[in-house]
């Protein structure tokens, strides 16, 4: 799993580190049970400040995406073959769903062109997860 | 156009009340030229800190949905009428549309589902829009 990290964008860089994890397990890259980078080699890695990492993996964990191994650490908690999503996610998700598709009316992006990018990102997405089937626990796809 | 602000939320309020106002113009209750209330006022009717209401105008005059007029304070700038959405808004909302997406599809969320709240909330902005159609100067709808 490739990760970029642009310290120079308005995008503070925890958001930066959570959006790219959560974009890794919507395409597949990262499946339930992998473990994550410890939260000291992100730091190294990327040149930036543990505490920023922890607040990356800490939101990360409170979603549900992550949670805390005793033997591996940090290990992705579930993707999107892991079955559906509890409601109290969906209630927030759907807010924030409906937050940033406002924006975009707001700013006169056509209802027409919102679905087509909506269908777009979502098809984007699952083309990447059939290239990254689920794997079994020895690594190998089933 | 009425607002609600729910103080024991997790979104921070400022963030609530910026979503509030781009919620009322997505659905047309703000149209392009209306004047806001004023901070001191916003603060008062909500029983919050001056702060936080300059903090949500500042990020949506940033935005481009809010402009201050010498005469009227801080006026709509814009609707989803107002013509097409500028090409760096349209590449940074798409980053954001493409995080919120990735968030449902990494949590379960079905491809259709996802496609179809995508599409009643995009239609019920625009039903919104229908009833709280485009005002001449004098608030008369032309």
């Amino acid at each position: 799993m490739r990760i970029e990290i642009d310290p120079t964008a308005e995008t503070p860089l925890y958001q930066q580190l959570h959006d790219r994890v959560i974009d890794a397990v919507a395409r597949g890259e990262l499946r339930a049970g992998d473990a994550l980078l410890s939260v000291r080699q992100v730091a190294v890695r990327f040149g930036i400040n543990v505490a920023t990492v922890v607040k990356a993996y800490d939101a990360l964990r409170q979603e549900g995406i992550v949670r805390t191994s005793r033997r591996s650490g940090s290990v992705v908690a579930r993707d999107a073959d892991s079955g559906p999503a509890d409601e109290r996610f969906l209630a927030a998700w759907h807010e924030r769903l409906t937050a940033v598709i406002a924006e975009g009316v707001a700013h006169g992006v056509p209802q027409a062109e919102l679905e087509a990018r909506a269908a777009q990102i979502a098809t984007a997405f699952a083309e990447a997860r059939a290239d990254n089937p689920p794997r079994d626990r020895k690594g190998n796809t089933p």
